[in-house]
């Protein structure tokens, strides 16, 4: 654990720049609004470590799959994020030197992210000699106009004289990833164009041998300031402005820079592109710099009056749940339907920018409780128009139907481990509940009666393919896979995989009595295929336990060594960072949830033994290696009533990057894992869930704590969730009354109603 | 299948040139001496494909372990055969124009491979315009002075007019290796000289990351011609001698190059490899072309004396027979300790050089037989040396004892697969059966009793340390292996591993009480561990199914869908070529013999029955997509008298490269597997077992076949086999009288006993 920044609730703040925490530093002043975003990597130049990442959402390259052996059906290559051209440059110069945060003397300085208005703020004062000049630079990537990023600056001459104060701003395509192979860029420099006041420059990725796409990046910087445009050098990669001028004792001066970014994902020609940028920039220069921030401050005002979540009495908890919901807003509002979730955002390149599974588990249930249906619905939709990649990985694995990809940019598997990409199949089975999810929260069947369907025919036809018939047992098997615990590998009848296999099955069949004559024939499914998935319904195999009365994590578990993961020694922990793999696969001890993960799924499925028997197995057993893995086991504790150990379940995620838990947080956020500190407090602590069309809570509020508020969405109502020692208070804020369960009990809600 | 070399029975001769199968012409016409070798690459230009590679045993090079997804306790790096520098190479030139047959009008083509000489023969006549000249290219590798390369040429003037060769002789280190990253170079030249008449290079592999050494190459190359030398250029990477001369019509000149070859594996210092390999050209610069040929024909006269196996009947069994015994000799003939069989001895670089438990399992009864039992010993101690790298394996794993390496060059394990790596752990079991091998098959337990111990007993840490006790099972168990069908990963209790890991510890356990008093101290043996030895002997669990008969190959095979191979359309033959890697997994097909593997190494300790229902249930699910497996199938079908079947199983095997039935001899040969013809022959056809210190036999004649004969060495006897149709006649050619057991009867061979 190491917490650099200051507990706040609306800010994530620090007035220390400490070379050795810079990159953390960065992660966590990352910003973004879900077209594009960058790390809190500084515009000026600084001479020491830093790891500088600007992304833009959909903007990849596919890199050759390298590996130590090839297996069949591997794929052809690994989508990698590309590091964008850097529009954000602006070296700064006094009396002609350059400033360098790494060397100049420095003091009051103030790195600050206001997460309720999304900009993140800047100051500092800079010593060279005798002259003394204080910045605050405030920047934010536009919430209201996705292709503007904005830099302000306010110089004010501390000195006694008058200082020169220079700047130098760039688009710079001189930019690597940081695991580039030999040096290896991505952008080549289409043209440039420049005035004194302003510059831009077309950049495409370059050539790849997988007939992927190449992106177009346009950029237009535009300068507005009092100081003097000034001849710039020309360079190969680089568009550069400079603007100087002289600052009179105590004289404050201002600088804006503001970048218009497009690309070819939103223009079918080069011209198009060109034009819509000139548009842009035409539109956007006529604006002030205070009208900018004002729209971009607007739309994160609305958001966080349906979304803010109150914690009174844990500071440290207000700010972890707040940072949390900020950063998934930066990644993904649900504008674009071609893009998702990926696991680090806009915050850092590894695992960079592609999608995972984790946006159904964990992205869906958040997203459809705190933003307009239809933003669910377009994380939907991302899977549906990736149907033809998802039918792609199953042939590649010679099997019928579709599979989504573990991780994928396009659809199309790029992951290339054979026990992830051709085992951890469980992944389709979260794609059908998302779906699921969807519709039993919203109410409403058009998404799956129309699209839907489609889906979870293609995922049904895959499990049924891949299932085989044991004759010694007369049941359906699923042999060969890695459940959600991939602290197993290629094992037999994963319990959690053959749940989800079945429940497919059957909600596809269900679903089927639902869709249009014509939906059906569109489909082309036989009688015999429905009858197939009816026997496999009927006669799957699910290893279990009378005696100790659990579902078997697969078939061999219980012959395992079953000692609990408080056994191992703190100096082995993690263990994925002290033991062989061999090691691991053959503990006991379980990454994430993996049959807890069904009962999550499905929790008024099963009873409350069933539930509690599982549990007092399966946690102690777990050493919640997955970011992905205290959420759930939060949820369920809470309704088993372990109401400590839901608090510290949910310890474990809301500050997993404020206060660096993983010591992995230099290489950006755990963006899809932010997830989790709400689905502990909301499905948690306040017991939410959707029964028979009804929404339902049953909170209580953590000791420590002294009240918790928080906002949904349901079905066009939007409810304030009050809970405090006394009880609970549900306010209707807008839209028609409800009836919902409280307690147990059920009542209409039409203002408010309290149960204290 | 591809066939193309003539069938002969002492010759692989081919009259045809066709570029398309020059690869395949290369890997069948290898040489070597156990020392040095190389593929049947022309020594001059040749501008079609071609794979050049030329091999020093043990001179190798450590890469870094290149990989998708890094695991905890991969090897820093892979160690990779290093293409030495090219000594070999005489370009040609007629009336001063390149000879190059890629291009050349040529005629009268042959090469000839001369399997009872060693000597590799090519001859063609080359026509340039009315110039017409013959070439006759004889070359070995001495096996009578391993240093010692030679290639004499006769050049024959068929014109009628004068020609002017040249030959341009060259000591060249400008190579690489075929799978070289980014043009990567593994020599540096340290010094060269050169004389009209000669030259000589001192190279050194180049510097690396990981502290293993750095070989050095000395080479001195010698002529002796009557063309007249002349003036070379100087290049950077080689040394060059040309020599001219005139032939008249129908004149035949003669010109030799002999390479002495001398590496820092022989010589403490570079001073003492300078002043040895001067030494050795001093030597052998005084002998005829006719007397170095002379003692290296004697040495494989000698070899085929006590090793040869004559077929009667059938000319390509005849020819595949020999093929592999002189493949394996020109591999290994024990001369080096510190030496091993590589997978691809000196005919390619792919697997190149490395060791692997091929050895143990398939080389050492074959090395037992024909060869002096110092051979097979030298074997032996190879893993003796190697135990500390044993040790440092295991704690890669965090476990104690010794687990011997899947792949490696001096001990260190540098594959990296995990679930080869980290599980195909029962190769340790395979080194502690070599030494109970060579204790039965000699009758001298002096290694056992001295260094045959300490492996045995560090092997058998090893194990204690590895097996688990299942609580609920109350027995001990092995999980997450991958047993010798590789076509299962990370399964439990797969049956062979286990069988080997309680034998181990058994015969450790029994071979403890024959060491001296001194060498148990040594071992530092506590009673506890002793006691828990004997408690995992009497309470390891193996899978098995009564009502089959069965052992279960690992506690799920069972569930699988048990179809038998023959129901796999013969396009997707072979599956590793087909089928993705979790389709192969979750199949039943066996790659190669597993359960049955235990059962062929204690074939004496089965039943008849156990043996029947064993193979009848397991050889139909056998895919032999592995080279090592037909010839265990061959014996125990030989055992249970299934005659046609281990005809069957003899035959994939006896030509496996000469017939290029897995189309991928073009990389090499497939020299461990090469054992197993002979295996096939004796074992099998002929049944020779070691039951109780006697030697038995019990032979069948394949149908096709008139008459096999063969020797074998069996403790200080030398013993022909005669069979035929009638029966089976044993000859002493050499030694005491003995007692052997013929056809189940006891019979004492003092000069030849017959069942005829």
């Amino acid at each position: 654990m190491k917490r650099i920044f200051e507990v706040n609730p609306w800010h994530v703040v620090s007035h220390e720049l400490v070379p050795t925490d810079k990159r953390l530093q960065e992660s966590m002043t990352s910003i973004g609004n879900g077209y594009m975003g960058m790390r809190g990597m500084f515009e000026e130049h600084y001479s020491n470590d830093s790891l500088k990442g600007i992304y833009i959402g959909g903007v990849w390259y596919p890199d050759k799959t390298r590996v130590g052996w090839w297996k069949n059906g591997y794929p052809d290559y690994f989508g990698k994020v590309v590091n964008a051209v850097n529009f954000i440059k602006v070296n700064l110069t006094i009396d002609g030197d350059q400033v360098d945060l790494a060397k100049d003397e420095i003091s009051d300085f103030t790195v600050d992210l206001d997460m309720h208005t999304g900009v993140l703020r800047r100051s500092f004062i800079v010593t060279k000699g005798d002259k003394r000049v204080q910045f605050l630079i405030d920047r934010f990537v536009s919430a209201a106009q996705k292709e503007l990023f904005d830099v302000h600056y306010s110089v004010h001459n501390l000195s006694a004289e008058p200082v020169q104060i220079g700047f130098i701003s760039q688009i710079d395509a001189d930019v690597f990833n940081e695991d580039a192979n030999y040096d290896e860029q991505f952008w080549q420099v289409l043209d440039k164009s420049h005035a004194v006041t302003g510059g831009s420059m077309i950049a495409e990725t370059k050539p790849n041998d997988f007939g992927t796409p190449r992106f177009t990046l346009g950029m237009q910087m535009l300068h507005q300031t009092d100081f003097r445009g000034a001849n710039a050098p020309e360079t190969e990669k680089a568009v550069t402005n400079i603007f100087r001028g002289t600052l009179a004792a105590d004289e404050t001066q201002n600088f804006e820079k503001r970048v218009i970014v497009v690309t070819s994902r939103d223009y079918d020609s080069l011209q198009a592109l060109r034009s819509g940028l000139a548009k842009l920039s035409e539109k956007l220069s006529g604006a002030t710099y205070e009208d900018l921030l004002r729209a971009h401050e607007a739309v994160w005002a609305k958001r966080w009056e349906l979304a803010d979540v109150v914690i009174d009495g844990d500071d440290a908890a207000q700010q972890g749940i707040r940072f949390n919901l900020f950063q998934l807003f930066s990644t993904y509002y649900g504008e674009d339907k071609r893009l998702n979730l990926g696991p680090k955002g806009f915050t850092g390149e590894k695992y960079g920018g592609a999608t995972y599974w984790d946006t159904e588990a964990f992205g869906v249930p958040f997203y459809l409780s705190l933003a307009k249906p239809q933003v669910t619905e377009n994380l939907l939709e991302y899977r549906y128009n990736q149907l033809a990649g998802a039918f792609h990985n199953a042939k590649q694995q010679g099997l019928a139907g579709a599979l989504y990809p573990m991780v994928t940019f396009n659809g199309i598997e790029c992951h290339n481990e054979w026990e992830i990409t051709f085992e951890e199949i469980h992944r389709n089975g979260s794609i059908a509940y998302a779906i699921f999810n969807y519709t039993r929260y919203t109410g409403d069947d058009t998404y799956l009666k129309t699209k839907g369907i489609d889906v979870l025919t293609a995922i049904s036809r895959f499990w049924a393919d891949r299932v085989h018939f044991s004759e010694r047992k007369q049941m359906y098997m699923i042999h060969g896979v890695t459940g959600p615990n991939e602290y197993e590998n290629n094992v037999n009848n994963n319990w959690y995989t053959n749940f989800m296999a079945r429940w497919t099955l059957e909600y596809t069949l269900a679903s089927l009595k639902k869709v249009t004559a014509d939906k059906r024939t569109d489909l082309n499914i036989s009688a015999d295929e429905l009858a197939k998935w009816q026997d496999i319904v009927d006669r799957m195999y699910f290893p279990h336990d009378d005696k100790l009365g659990i579902f078997v994590q697969q078939d061999t578990f219980l012959d395992k060594d079953l000692k609990p993961a408080s056994s191992i020694p703190a100096d082995q922990r993690p263990i994925n960072q002290h033991w062989s793999w061999d090691h691991i696969l053959r503990s006991p001890y379980i990454k994430q949830a993996d049959v807890l993960q069904g009962i999550y799924y499905f929790m008024d499925r099963f009873t409350p033994e069933q539930k509690k028997a599982n549990f007092d197995f399966y946690e102690p057993l777990t050493v919640h290696e997955s970011s992905l893995s205290p959420a759930v086991h939060a949820v369920l504790a809470a309704d088993l009533h372990y109401e400590d150990k839901a608090v510290e379940m949910y310890q474990r995620t809301a500050r997993l990057d404020l206060d660096n838990y993983n010591n992995d947080t230099v290489d950006g956020l755990h963006i899809t894992s932010m997830t989790g500190s709400w689905l502990a407090i909301v499905q948690g602590f306040a017991g939410m869930r959707v029964r028979d069309d009804t929404l339902a809570f049953a909170p209580f509020v953590p000791k420590a704590w002294t009240h918790y508020q928080f906002h949904v969405n349901f079905r066009g109502r939007l409810l304030k969730v009050d809970v405090d020692q006394q009880g609970t208070t549900v306010t209707l804020v807008s839209g028609e009354p409800l009836t919902i369960e409280l307690n147990g009990q059920s009542v209409a809600v039409a203002d408010t109603v309290s149960t204290k």
